[in-house]
């Protein structure tokens, strides 16, 4: 039987991994390594100074491979993710077969920990649904944007007693917790447009990495400061990843 | 200056510690090592697993203590956590001034990670405000219940683009959301009452030790066997730390 560990890396520092990522890196005959493309460089890049960081003696298969493009401006969002999902288990399917012999140990690297706003699990799901060979699968969780971001700035995600929800850009003016905090992932946009000016926010981006940046404090009195702080530096990288929390003023 | 590391353990597991924080232990002049009561041996146990493990070569002064009684039946909840903090404040302050001299590195070791439903950093806040000595401070994050649930179940934590809540067992009722995935924690009841039967549940206990219980399904159809489950484990191990995650049926 194939085994397929699914590894989550951290979120950019290469120390953020396991004991447990580290000894299934060890344990692997191949380490599949996805790119997600040009802007995604970076992301490949810690991706493979793990392996040599922590990868010691006998060397296994690394495998490389693009993704498919996915369609980022369809007419229907669900059926494009549907698709683009389907190329994805197509490919990883093909990838497995290929390169990881019966009774062997293979790596999926995620970005971050495998449960959060990846699909990596549900391809993984979609090649055992196509039932055209058999494997085990393992999943080992890493640190999250979600962690990094508090790290970085000391604190807790939730208030005391009180609930954290994690969201995505497109989604926070529907999702903004009026009970707790929340945190914001993936907004592509940033513009704070109709938040209330009163709330704070811990905003952070490249964290983990030497390029992190990190901006707190009154919604109103930061909000600018982020953004231009983001447009310059997505200037200068090329690319940038961000993640923020807000929560309302401290009584 | 005194510097103290602050670092997340993971939730049971000793691989689940990183690279990052088996390094700021090795760095550690002093590992504080907090004792939260009988029922709790067993985490400190892993506490100190972690330490014979990771810590190479010259070994740091090891100092327990026992952290001061919760009020559990508290008339106003606010104030008993407040006064809570502020004996525990306190105690932390006490030790790092009687256990860590001028530029030495200190440990606290926390488990899970730190942002999550743990009152360190408010503490530590504390003792800063209270300015008796200067310090600096670093946050290791480390893997939370909430990711060894998801890898534990091989499942992501969101619908995808969807949001998800986490929340106490006390808040349930209130936080349960109707537009993602809800995860709840530090629930001592789970008596799943007044939920709809057809949500689906993915519960999992002693997640990442020897001892894990995962179990998933149909709330209706495992809500029984998952209380019974429970009751027996609880007491047999004589406590129980488990977590589950609430989501819609898939359509
Ligand atoms: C596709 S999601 C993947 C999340 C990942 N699985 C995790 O556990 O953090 C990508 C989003 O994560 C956040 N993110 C990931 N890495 C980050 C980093 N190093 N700094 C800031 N945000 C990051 C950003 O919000 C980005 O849009
Ligand atoms: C005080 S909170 C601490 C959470 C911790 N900081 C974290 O990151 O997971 C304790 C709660 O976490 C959850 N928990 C912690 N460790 C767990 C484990 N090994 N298995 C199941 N649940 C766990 C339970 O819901 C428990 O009531």
């Amino acid at each position: 039987m194939r085994k397929l560990h699914i590894i989550g890396i951290g979120t950019g520092n290469p120390e953020h991994v396991t004991i447990q990522a580290v000894r299934a890196l060890n344990a692997a005959d191949t380490v599949f390594l996805i790119d997600k493309g040009d802007a995604k460089a970076e992301l490949l890049r810690v991706r493979r100074e793990i392996c040599e960081r922590y990868i010691e003696g006998a060397q296994p298969r690394f495998v490389g491979a693009v993704d498919p493009e996915r369609d980022r401006a369809p007419g229907d969002y669900g059926v494009a993710v549907d698709d683009w999902h389907a190329a994805r288990a197509e490919l990883y399917e093909r990838l497995i077969e290929q390169n990881l012999g019966e009774g062997e140990s293979g790596a999926f690297l995620v970005w971050g920990d495998p449960s959060l706003y990846d699909s990596t699990l549900r391809i993984i799901a979609r090649i055992r649904a196509r039932g055209r060979f058999a494997f085990d699968c393992e999943v080992i969780p890493g640190i999250t944007s979600v962690q990094a971001l508090a790290a970085g700035h000391q604190i807790p995600l939730n208030g005391i007693g009180e609930p954290v929800t994690i969201t995505t850009g497109r989604r926070l003016a529907a999702d903004l917790s009026t009970e707790g905090a929340t945190v914001v992932m993936l907004d592509g946009r940033v513009d704070f447009a109709g938040l209330d000016p009163d709330l704070v926010i811990h905003w952070g981006a490249y964290l983990g990495t030497a390029d992190e940046l990190l901006i707190q404090g009154r919604l109103g009195d930061v909000a600018e400061l982020i953004r231009e702080t983001r447009r310059a530096a997505r200037a200068r990288h090329g690319w940038i990843m961000d993640i923020y929390r807000l929560s309302r003023p401290a009584t």
